[in-house]
């Protein structure tokens, strides 16, 4: 089957799933999470395979990232069951308003339709990417990376039984069998077929949606973060969060990259940031964290000399660009010029200062007191997410049910012409 | 200046725009009215110029919507005070929600930044789509057709006096001065400097877009719409409805072009709408609409045989497409196949066939018992258009000023770390 057909015949799928129930939804995702449980063995079978057939190819943490066990098995289905247990985000009237020529308009929650989602190596996205487009509605089509190929045919599978016991299309879910960029081309290009693209992966396979894409795409995840500690901060306070945000989890998007400080509290802080992140973990043997300072901040602690992109890399590691500024409107124009619009804090106890640093920088969180990190669906309230949107158009920030969505408008009349 | 520095020095002068406060932005567009009325003479003599270096080279119709005058300059200015009335999209608190540590999350509506608009003949979308974009509080750089270009230009020279008045860079408006594909494909590549691009104007303009925009874009307009006569419609409603529908304004994108009519009623119905589109309009000396009938209405009509594209054609001429249907659920079908996803309506006094066409049919707009007419950004009561979206990211049919927003979180902590 090609890719087109594949998405044809997803679109086909979908228009019945439109129409179904909040109830037969979620007895829909019950029964994909019972067969991925009852299709334990096999999938453990096929990711065995492709574990062996990884290994020496991929670094470690990419094999830990792909493998799966009879507990990870387990999560998934869980996951799905949450999903499941969500508001239907479908059928919301958003607004109703009564016209003056006694029309009555109802601006509507609907299905997205097919949505396409291209990802990496964890075979984990496979369920969870399915659960989320079915509860909003749409068929999805998957194309995972070719280290998971065997464990996600195998999971797809055992979700398209799940489909079929529930009485739906199993085309509403289906894996693309071709793993090259051949197939993330054809998906990127699939116009009138595809009604939402997600990549979900590294800066390469963000930029080549961004750059080849004709169907409607959301660019996901890349988080150049910073923390501004300004003159007026809580220094303590600062150095948690500064912690935190670049020491907790230094591999996801919503690490802090980037720390700008006042230069009024600089000559204090610094000193501060330099014991906790570099002393203090050398000492408590953890990896100490690197730092690149730029010519103010290195006349105050050492550090290596920032190169010229460091202010413009996501580093995704124990590395932190560091930089001295005038002000908040400095750090607001650092920010503007340097930041990937993810996540960004101020730490201050000046309101004036803190709001306008809320006013002025354009991004999806922008962060008073508290750490990047909390930039995540679960944490945000929305239950569940598909990813991070950093663009504008449509959604921004964690994308949950509600973002998978479209609306329409229902116009009732009785006979109206104008 | 190139266009790349063009769209620098916008993105550089709406950051100040983000800032400001509503009166300041009304002041703004009152500023910019002032100046358009101020200026009318040099805009009077530019589309003079561009009206005698159109005429013979371009139809009549095109002319017409070429043509200023001191009336239509002042609607222009009328236009930018009304949109200065409305109330102020930026900074609305979408949702608020304290999250378990004690955070408060605030999703606020913030502007997109710099929008781009590319539109072809009329001249008074230059004012129209600059009060938008600054109301909403966006930067805009516009990109008119080359017959209009005198006028163009002289009407944002005027409107970028009235912002320097209000205190504002003249960037918030800028003129693209390279009317060529070159400049509409520099626009639809400058990624990381256009926010949102919104293309008016024919099929091809679209279709380019849609093709080659690598920055976030919105589809507009296109309609192939669809009224369909159920078994159960009130007759002679349906045939208000259908004649408005195709006949008081067949250039306009929410004209009907397709008539799906219930084989129980075609018998009856057919003949009515023959005499009433095409018998009695030669009578009243109106031009007469062209029917092009499937086999099935051509065996209880008289009319044109379709060809195989009458059903897939936005016609916006006086030209409908007939074709007979065995129930409400193959009209929704011929419509999946068929609509660009503008406009359709059901004509009906059955609810539940009501209810599955409004359910299943996946369009901007769906109507029961009224016309197609009615989608529109006026008449929805949003005050104010930019176009009508036919996609399903981010805005769907009329666009107003919350459609030209975008939005962010602001999380307030007291030292929260994950």
């Amino acid at each position: 089957m090609s890719i087109t057909e594949q998405l044809q015949a997803a679109r086909a799928a979908c228009r019945a799933l439109a129409l179904a129930d909040t109830g037969a939804k979620n007895r829909l995702l019950s029964a994909m999470a019972d067969a991925l449980l009852a299709a334990e063995e096999s999938i453990l079978a096929a990711n065995a395979a492709d574990l062996a057939a990884a290994r020496g190819t991929v670094p470690d943490v990419m094999l830990d990232r792909l493998a799966l066990s009879k507990a990870r098995i387990a999560d998934m289905a869980a996951g799905m069951r949450q999903v499941a247990a969500l508001p239907d985000p479908v059928g919301r009237v958003l607004e109703r308003r009564t016209l003056d020529d006694g029309l009555v308009l109802e601006k509507t929650a609907v299905p997205m339709g097919v949505i396409a989602i291209i990802y990496e190596s964890r075979p984990n996205v496979t369920s969870d990417a399915a659960a989320l487009a079915l509860k909003s509605g749409s068929a999805c089509v998957l194309r995972g990376g070719k280290e998971a190929f065997r464990s996600n045919n195998a999971i797809v599978a055992a979700l398209r039984e799940g489909v079929q016991e529930a009485g739906f299309a199993p085309a509403l879910v289906s894996l693309v069998q071709d793993t090259s960029r051949d197939s993330a081309r054809a998906l990127m290009t699939a116009s009138g077929l595809v009604d939402l693209l997600i990549p979900r992966g590294g800066a390469g396979l963000i930029r080549s949606c961004v750059e080849n894409a004709t169907v409607p795409c959301i660019q996901t995840g890349t988080g150049i973060c910073h923390i501004y500690v300004d003159a007026a901060a809580d220094l303590d306070m600062a150095l948690e969060i500064l912690d935190n945000a670049k020491t907790s989890r230094p591999s996801v998007c919503n690490a802090a990259e980037v720390c700008l400080v006042h230069r009024d509290v600089a000559a204090v802080f610094l000193p501060m940031l330099r014991r906790r992140l570099v002393e203090e973990r050398k000492e408590k043997g953890f990896v100490p964290v690197q730092l690149r300072l730029d010519g103010r901040a290195g006349a105050i602690i050492e550090g290596t000399p920032a190169g010229p992109a460091d202010f413009d890399t996501e580093f995704l590691d124990y590395i932190l660009a560091v930089a001295v500024v005038d002000s908040v409107q400095a750090a607001e124009d650092h920010i503007a010029a340097h930041s990937t619009g993810h996540s960004e804090a101020i730490v201050t106890a000046d309101t004036a200062a803190a709001a306008h640093f809320t006013a002025a920088v354009d991004s999806a969180a922008v962060y008073v007191n508290a750490s990047t990190r909390f930039t995540d669906g679960g944490q945000f309230g929305l239950g569940c997410e598909m990813g991070i949107s950093t663009q504008k158009l449509h959604a921004r920030g964690p994308m949950g049910l509600a973002e998978l969505t479209s609306y329409k408008y229902i116009i009732r009349g009785n006979g109206q012409v104008r």
